[in-house]
């Protein structure tokens, strides 16, 4: 088992093993002190993996009840959250109970977010499911639903009392639900480590048999650099923004494609499009683009932008990005892999030049 | 001018003053760093004060917008948060905005919660314009919403990033508003401060002509008494119940009359009630009740029950909320004009008594 301390005002443990799930009784009295457990959790989760984890709790002498709700994007809204709520009123959870959810990244920043306002805040316990999860939301502690305007614009930052990772549960999702987290550790390998990197180019054949020493290294190595990232950045003014590489052109992507491809694809291309302007723009000290883009695809992500997406297109949801931002577009770009640097508004021309490669 | 430090984890300060809300344009910059103001208000405030608020903020060169709901508590639901929310997000409101919110206890409490969650939080400005909202909300951070199973169901802990108390307004609302509020006065110097009950005793025809001195000093001992209840006790475990005084069959008067009495005249009435209960159990050392009572009279508050409730329906209104409290009922009584005792699960047969006599 591997232990990571996060440095929050309130500092929590993220617990990262195989096979985790089942010492949760042994070990959840050591940082709550209730034993009336809400699991929130989608009803896809909740099929294959929560109520089993409820059965455990039970009959260790834990109250639990399983709140769930339809997987998927389209219920990350309030509505959502008032109904989980309601339930929980109703099912006698008063604020002396403890918010557990257990899923991928909705479910993560819809319990997160209901124990944040449920009574004024009742203590949250994360078990992600996914990797995206377990490499992305473990850390930060952003909740949050989704306005009709857009996304994520309710929420709070509300941190987690532990985080349980159970990496044995990964096999038992989709591949493609596996792949999409690799995009982001392939991310923290990129900005941050050039170890991790080298790990991944080194180790694809043990990641496709779930390898469980390979899963715990990149798992925890990825939580790490999150946390060393976001502590020296609580609340997004600067240095969290590194964060992004990928992500604005992903971003892009993923509203021309009005979110039908899968968030770790879309940064996928992202990142070969954001290595390549580090090239083009001379940012780049070592030719970064085609290593990252063979790793990647070695991994079985895309590395090019889907036909039907013009390089204008492209250029228009960023130009709308750009607007949020006052007019600045900070991108995020590499100097070498495991060194990133920050880019304040790249040329249209250059950008467009890369666009249109891909 | 009266000035009140509120030492949470960031302090925050009270400015409490006759005619402030001109001087908000000077003020404001010192503790908020973005001109573009959402105000959140009813509508009645916003036809009595929150419209000329904003002409004179957007003289002074702030980017000001009002955004406001039906009065009343009706309107204290989740749904209306989001509406504010979309209407904010579509009128260009990002997260460098700042959140003021005009009005009273429930504009204060939904305003302070849609900060708390719009875009993972934003500064809120406080300016409470009721008797009740200056000397409750102004201290303590708590916002929150009601779900049809309860009040305040959904809510967090937010604190402003200052509170401006115009007591110039009170004047211009409804002498009952005003009534409303003095009752937490009368309960702050029940429970904490005999020199304030006694201020009160005194001065209760200067406060009918809403003389200046006089509410200055009842407003700022109200608050400052509040922030040292709640500075003991942040989260509600303990000494913080104190502020119940009165509240326990205020709160039963209320739910049994379904809300339609004035949140201070149920709490008046609960205070004699406890006052006398405190005589009855032998808790008091000194009589209190009978001068609580004159007090409360002379203020135009209530002191009896109204007929249609029968003490019975109260004590099941009563134990429902012990129900809530896992079977234990914490009175808040007094030992003496200024100083409160705990009482824990008072027998029956005494508030039953005491409840028949009103």
């Amino acid at each position: 088992m591997k232990t990571l301390r996060v440095e929050t005002a309130e500092p929590y443990e993220i617990l990262i093993e195989g096979g985790l799930l089942t010492e949760l009784p042994e070990d959840l009295p050591r940082v709550i002190n209730t034993r009336k457990l809400a699991l929130i959790t989608d009803e896809t989760v909740k099929e294959l993996i929560t109520e089993d984890l409820a059965r455990i709790l039970e009959e260790a002498g834990f109250e639990t009840k399983v709140f769930s709700f339809p997987a998927g994007e389209a219920s990350k809204r309030m509505e959502t959250v008032v109904e989980l709520a309601r339930s929980m009123v109703r099912a006698g959870f008063d604020r002396k109970c403890v918010v557990l959810g257990v899923g991928g990244g909705v479910v993560g920043d819809m319990a997160g977010f209901l124990a944040s306002i449920y009574m004024r805040g009742v203590p949250y316990i994360q078990v992600p499911t996914t990797l995206l999860a377990q490499v992305d939301s473990s850390v930060g502690g952003k909740t949050g639903v989704d306005l009709p305007e857009g996304k994520n614009l309710l929420g709070t930052f509300y941190q987690p009392k532990r985080v349980y990772i159970d990496y044995g549960v990964l096999a038992s999702l989709p591949w493609e639900q596996f792949r999409n987290g690799l995009a982001e550790v392939v991310k923290y390998g990129c900005i941050w480590d050039r170890r991790l990197f080298e790990f991944l180019e080194n180790r694809s054949q043990l990641l496709f048999l779930y390898d469980p020493d390979t899963l715990e290294h990149i798992i925890c190595e990825s939580c790490r650099i999150k946390a060393e990232v976001v502590s020296q950045d609580e609340r997004e003014a600067g240095l969290r923004r590194v964060l992004n590489f990928g992500h604005t052109l992903g971003h892009a992507l993923e509203a021309a494609l009005d979110y039908e491809i899968l968030h770790g694809e879309a940064v996928s291309v992202g990142m070969v499009a954001a290595a390549r302007l580090s090239e083009a723009l001379g940012v780049a000290e070592e030719p970064v683009a085609e290593r990252i883009e063979a790793l990647l695809e070695r991994l079985g992500l895309p590395v090019r932008f889907p036909k039907e997406v013009s390089a204008e297109k492209l250029l228009r949801f960023l130009a709308s990005d750009k607007k949020v931002w006052h007019g600045r577009l900070t991108m995020v770009l590499l100097k070498r892999i495991g060194e990133f640097a920050f880019y304040e508004n790249p040329p249209v021309e250059k950008i467009m030049e890369v666009l249109e490669k891909l």
